[in-house]
């Protein structure tokens, strides 16, 4: 034969799982995207088609299920590492599992007065409203001994109206761009960060407030960064989560600048003392960069899933 | 000539505008996604192509821009009833505009403690994170005389955890579905509401506040209604805001029901007590209808743009 | 009760069917996306949450794909015919049906020599690839007497690199616009027509022939006409439909134009002579119009569905 | 510093560039969609925001547009190398570049007989339809000595209604999937192809004869494959490809199976002999693998951008 298989993975993704928890009267919501792809011996199964050692894909969304159940949902991050213990450890031929995560967030929606007389509360027992901001995302990685998780967020979009400047870069032939002393910075942040956590003999980091204070430092990197190029707020959003959070030794990040054009109104007589811009779609710069922890090796690939 | 023109329009769609209001050190943000559509005399371009009746939809777009400077947004309202006034008072051959808005929210970011020992304040002065929510939308129509003006949301997305039943409806030989007592209701909210502002003569609505009161209304009454079908929650949800604004006389709602299964876990030897559920994609049921305060005539239509 | 519930309907949107015939060892196949909306004695299940009168949105899926087995699908429209005059004349409460219906193309795979030994023909019996042109639309309405149908196509994107101008439009004081005598002109046309078969008392079209006719006639008209503006050739394009084919009376475009900036290449001591251009995404123009057949009312909404 | 910079990389992404030739009244068009990534000495833009070492992203679309006209667009892979070529050799601190294309197909209008009386021809001379099935992909990685070419297609969507079963596999607690033996097989094929071409030294493979090829024999394994599960019919397929063209070396495969559930109509009295099926959304399985020429190492990333 004069080909052979390479990697290779397969599974179920996109089960769409939603949890409720019920605390008394007051509900709780975990609304998941569970993606699983496992890999081992399988061979076979792609030269002749036998299936001797394929679990289907179908038994991995049942088991998504059954585990919202059994174990609960605590994060995205501990419902992961359950799903891929149990495929490794229970099935002889998978050697390694993946878990994809994305996460919806949803708030209580804010009940009138007439319910407050009642309840005591503005906020709603069991009514909720989806937040619509970023999405949440996780990867887990089990090969039967290490732990690899690379959690993170897409589609946050963020502006700052001003303390953006882009001047002094190279010119050649096809440069036409005018410098910029005063210009909008927009961007939708798509960021992974890497936990140092890769045992079961390690203590596991508190998944849901890492998430929560990683969010702030990097919208609060991006607030407080006056910039000079898209590249020096991109640094200063990873090392800003790194030197806050000790159990993230690595961020990656993929900054689309998108841009806002400020429009030319003196074909009408106007001045435009930066107020009107023009959001344009494509094409748009694209910056990304990994940002490490000295003395880390780097481990999340250019083309991060979730990137 | 066998064929005749019936009704139609032409203009410039989706001028993405960002205008930005600079209050001493601290800015504003309004961002609008801008579609005008003009009609009027315009046989001679679709029988010929004689364009001497057509205003470029490239003038349009201009138009946008150079408007957001010269009389800035107050209100996606406001903005398209001065683009709309223009338009149809400006070209002879223009009759009817309709402009059509989708504005997008931001807030400011929260910034940090040293950041706050500098200006005394967490809020941001010029660093905005886009909310995410829904999207607010508004057409506004003139003829030179009347006034019609249809705001509304669309992308709310909201879920009841419980209080939510269907029982009882008819049954045929295609039916199978078992009956409910206690349900997940979750929607993807897609509303229109209709002012009765219709001339110059009348005091104009605070746009603004109309539309936080009336989102605010629409999710205190899905909250806050025990449901026995989606139609009785969509009732009440257009009911509510047509009761608690006097400026607003007619309600239209398109409602996805975005079906949440609950999982069989018997298979697996586990009980489904109300807390697993499937999230589908497709089919969903849809419900769609309109609430008029007493007396007044419908106008919203069926398919309404943003619906 | 000072509201009153206005226009109502209520269905299953986008249940999925894929049919298989087999003639032989030779399958075919007819791929829909049905859409079910019903009307009619629902004043009480928005009033008190009672579904006496409601049949589930959960049946009429059912009943599409029960009635794909007990009728088959020859045409989207005979299929939505079918579906419309049951819901109608079975559930009392009913007293109206509208269906819409999305077809999608696909086209047999060409084998190798190989199984061209065997079979003789380079066409697979059962392997297909899907075409991903345009989608097929339909939407049939019975209110237990009269048939309405409209069908349509959308995203079927045309281009012509030459033969289109643009000049002798107003100008006003927003105007910058140059001229243009040789431009690109491309659109991604959005039509519905509207059939004169209006009662079972009438012979009823020939669905597919129809179909493949009408959209022959749109593109020919499209690339046949030379062009002074897109609402010329949205007019040539409906009416070359009407002219052809007698069974359709009025004819709805939704085209927006797709511009194809010409770029200025001048910077870097280059002619761009019409060769080279920037495809835009927003904004665009978008040209609407109504065609009729003379003496025909016209029934087609300014914003139905499919536009 | 805590932190350090790891992989970084910055471009322009998705110039949608569109070039017209003529030949005689006859045209052709290339239809792109082009994005730029740029890598090496890049340290001091991160640190300090210092541009020196930056060539503009807006210089990069300029250049997009500049060779178009310079050089033409033979197919998209010649124009890549073409544009990674300049980059790295003209800009002393770019030492990499990686040019990512999607390019989509038109196919000639077929005019009407009036027309073929004065060509002599019914295939429109400057009228073109977007073909709309998949997008050819194209991604070029120049290091100013070695290169890497990897092509591919995605969204190209199949369907065997036969000759596919599912038996045979592992089950375990939460198996409760029935087995299959005679089920429609559907995917949206993304594939992507390594060519063994890595040096100018080498001749070049014939970039669109080597495109058309590909996707044929891509096309014809899986049709022509009897399927005991869809890794064997990927197997098949990318072995296919590298048998039949000695410039690939590698292709990787990402075939998501788009699941088409059999109905089940016995609660209807009717029986379901494989005609009608549900096409489900979501969860679907995902079965991705590389195949490789024997000998040859892997170099395509798991997670590779158009997959």
């Amino acid at each position: 034969m004069p080909t052979i298989l390479g990697q290779n993975q397969y599974g179920k993704a996109e089960t769409r799982v939603v949890k409720i928890t019920r605390d008394g009267a007051t509900h709780h919501i975990k609304d998941l995207n569970v993606s699983v792809a496992l890999s081992g011996a399988m061979d076979e199964v792609h030269y002749s088609g036998s299936n001797t050692n394929v679990l289907p894909t179908d038994t991995m969304k049942n088991t998504v299920f059954a585990f919202a159940k059994e174990y609960g949902i605590e994060s995205a991050e501990q419902f992961g590492i359950l799903l891929a213990r149990h495929f490794v450890t229970s099935q002889e031929p998978i050697q390694r599992a993946r878990v994809c995560i994305e996460e919806y967030a949803w708030e209580r929606i804010e009940t009138s007065d007439n319910t407050f007389r009642l309840t005591g509360s503005h906020e709603a027992e069991h009514s909720f409203v989806r937040t619509g901001q970023e999405a949440r995302t996780s990867q887990i990685t089990f090969d039967g001994e290490h732990w690899e998780v690379i959690s993170g967020l897409k589609d946050l979009t963020v502006m700052n109206s001003t303390n953006s400047e882009f001047w002094g870069y190279t010119k050649d032939k096809y440069t036409t761009l005018h410098e910029a002393y005063d210009r909008i910075l927009a961007t939708m942040v798509q960021a992974a960060w890497r936990f140092n956590w890769t045992s079961d003999a390690l203590p596991m980091p508190d998944w849901e407030r890492s998430y929560t204070e990683a969010k702030k430092h990097l919208l609060q990197a991006f607030a407080e960064t006056y910039s000079l190029s898209l590249q020096q707020t991109l640094y200063q959003m990873g090392s800003r989560v790194i030197d806050n959070r000790s159990e993230i030794d690595e961020v990656r990040l993929s900054l689309p600048n998108k841009h806002h054009f400020l429009v030319d109104l003196e074909p009408f007589g106007l001045e435009n003392d930066n107020e009107v811009y023009f959001a344009a779609d494509r094409p748009y710069g694209l910056i990304e960069g990994t940002i490490l922890r000295e003395g880390v090796e780097a481990r999340i690939p250019v083309d991060h899933t979730n990137l």
